[in-house]
């Protein structure tokens, strides 16, 4: 008898413990990701403010799944899911739309950033979802210094060294502490026309504090932080127009010419290509066994997936998407051994940590709350340990103490890649659909 | 009275030799190139084939100058020099053609690769000379493994998994070598459909023999040394077409993807700005103190400059750049301050090396001639010692060691950049143009 085939879709922190967690199973699995990299997206700030290389928070998913013989990982882009037929449709850069069927399917695609609407902000205030994002993200910060250095009129030089944060969970908190400090250390000396520390960084958030899921007492906390080491926070308000002069704010024009997205993050669309109910955001709704309801054989897990816990939706976090991706993973396991199905999936919430600056985090954890320099151990060592490979527990490791100690930051590049970018291998015509069993 | 300004252009190994050798000197001088980051050439064969991350060979220029007070560095490209009116044209994300009047000018704008007239060759076969360009052949090369993988039927494997090189210079045989042990080593284990190992590599010059500079007896043993790592070497016929299929060769087509071009390099247009005499490449002819005849102020250093010593024109490699710049520099330096001016310039020819595969290299110095692990270690401490930084020492350093123990490569990511190119700070309309002293 053939071996049933369990497709995953997405490598993030949801697909990779689901494939992970069948490592035993007497199947065929095929994990599929539209990137070669599993991505360590906490660490996507610290790549965007040059503290890291790209290479450091992303390692390729093959190299991680060597070992798992039941598996096989295709780069490839999701384009849809037929129910009926059990088939999801995959391009990559050579052809179109290859159906491949499935027994088991689990969509762990998670989200991207949301411009609430207002999707002409994003030319002007990029997002950080991508190493590619990332990337462009660094060479924007970097390049305004350059800019604002071979500009010998210092009237010029504000707007280029004024930098807005839109959004302030923790990806606006650790991107904005991580630039103040990048200003008053790594920058130091390298400029005579300019003071690199007198940029300006401004936070804005319409909520009244920052860090909405920690408790008032460390949002605060946070907010202190930032304001010690120079940032403006400025709650309350939303940001009403983003354009190449900078952005309004209640009635107030800021000029900048580095605006950067941290605020809303939108799901993919994984309920499009099933047609089934999702809650207002977009996000799926699943059942207690992580299942879509009507299709035990479909899975929806992490980011893209709406589930309610003791009356509240789960967050959108790396743990809910892991403890998920391993409960999804366990289940097919059982059903396809005949072996014990595990008790309802129920998330177990270990707390939550940011880190602001240098030497300071905010961490929240059952009834411990913590601020400081031992938040900030707990959070470099527990992101260590979830990084992907040995390698890059050492190369992180190592770069940190590196950074901590010298103020160098790793990769401080401007590349420009519109000259060499991705020459795809041509497409070649049209083949007969293969794919299937 | 005011100090002498004195414009470098090329942050490369000559520039930045020239600008460290102007250290002490009472001038104001200004080292403008057209990225943020000095790149160290020689490893980038090591980007374009995952081992290096790319900010392990690029550094800011910036850091690298910070305590040199008398220097300022600025990002811009250079579109021309007008040698009456003492200025060079400066453009930078900004602004264009903005004059910079000099007193002394050290030209070091270095070669980009060249197709010998077949410029519609570039698109099917990317040269490597930037790190945009490594980090596109990488892209490229990684790509083609995914394509064959997701290719479930094996006839089409083939042309996917043949990459052919074009040049069997240094950077052809260091890079079909680098190819040879990615294949067999660290892709291993990590494909179902493929198997990596059964990758053909072949390396095409019209030579007839690999590594021209070097003695007959070391090209042989590279030959060898490719051979047994499985890479065919095929010498004495020129590539006559390179299209979307692969290449054609003395009439026998070889269908590939992935073709890189390691041939011939051209020099900067520094000659046509200067509008002076230059040899058959288009590099400039200098005199015995580097400077353009008539323009004692002017000089032109590395592969951008032509000269001869003992009646053989010198290689356009880095050690030449290198003493060149810091001649150059030394030389201004004596003229500005009255003290007694150096001797013509002389090469001082310490070696040359190539390393292929793992463990091995060719080693030339004066009499000697090494091949083998030996060499292979010798080649290691002396690109180790030229990094940029005592950072960038280290970190490579701990890279080689982890590849050569584990096999890993340390910075194997496909990234796609054109959908977050690098989004410009957008061009403000023009302003003044300022500059002058």
């Amino acid at each position: 008898m053939a071996q049933p085939r369990i497709i995953l879709v997405g490598g993030g922190f949801g697909g990779l413990a689901a494939t992970k967690a069948l490592k035993n199973a007497p199947a065929e699995i095929i994990l599929i990701d539209r990137t070669n990299h599993h991505l360590f997206q906490p660490l996507l700030y610290q790549v965007a403010t040059s503290v890291l290389a790209p290479s450091q928070i992303g390692f390729p998913i093959r190299g991680i799944l060597k070992n798992q013989k039941n598996t096989t990982v295709l780069q490839g882009e999701v384009t849809g899911v037929d129910k009926d037929e059990k088939c999801v449709f995959v391009s990559d850069a050579d052809r179109q739309d290859i159906p491949l069927t499935y027994d088991y399917l689990i969509l762990a695609t998670g989200a991207t950033h949301s411009y609430f609407g207002r999707n002409e902000f994003e030319e002007f205030a990029p997002g950080l979802k991508s190493l590619a994002d990332a990337e462009a993200t660094r060479n924007k910060v970097l390049q305004a210094f350059e800019l604002a250095e071979a500009e010998e009129d210092p009237s010029r030089h504000r707007d280029l060294l004024t930098f807005v944060l839109v959004g302030g969970g923790p990806t606006g908190v650790e991107m904005a502490g991580a630039l103040a400090v990048l200003v008053k250390t790594t920058l130091k000396s390298n400029f005579r026309r300019i003071d690199p520390a007198s940029a300006r960084i401004v936070l804005f958030d319409m909520a009244p504090r920052v860090l909405g899921p920690f408790s008032e007492h460390l949002s605060q906390a946070a907010k202190q932080r930032l304001e010690n080491l120079g940032v403006e926070v400025r709650l309350g308000h939303g940001v009403d127009q983003i354009d190449a002069d900078g952005v309004v704010v209640a009635g107030e024009r800021i000029a900048s010419k580095t605006v950067i997205w941290t605020a809303g993050v939108a799901p993919s669309p994984a309920g499009k290509w099933l047609n089934v109910e999702t809650d207002r955001a977009g996000r799926v709704r699943i059942q207690k066994d992580l299942t879509v309801p009507g299709h035990p054989e479909i899975f929806v897990v992490g980011d893209t997936a709406a589930l309610e816990q003791d009356g509240k939706p789960l967050p959108g976090v790396a743990q809910v998407a892991m403890q998920q991706g391993r409960y999804a993973g366990k289940l097919i396991h059982s059903r396809i051994t005949g072996s014990k199905q595990p008790a309802p999936f129920r998330y177990f919430d270990k707390g939550t940590m940011a880190v602001v600056g240098k030497g300071f985090a905010v961490l929240q954890s059952w009834k411990i709350e913590m601020s400081g320099w031992v938040a900030w151990m707990v959070w470099a060592f527990v992101h260590l340990q979830f990084l992907a490979t040995s390698g890059l527990r050492l190369s992180v490791f190592l770069q940190w103490i590196w950074t901590f100690l010298t103020g160098q930051r790793g990769s401080r590049l401007i590349v420009d890649h519109r000259a060499s970018a991705l020459k795809r291998i041509p497409v070649r015509e049209a083949v007969p659909a293969t794919g299937g069993k």
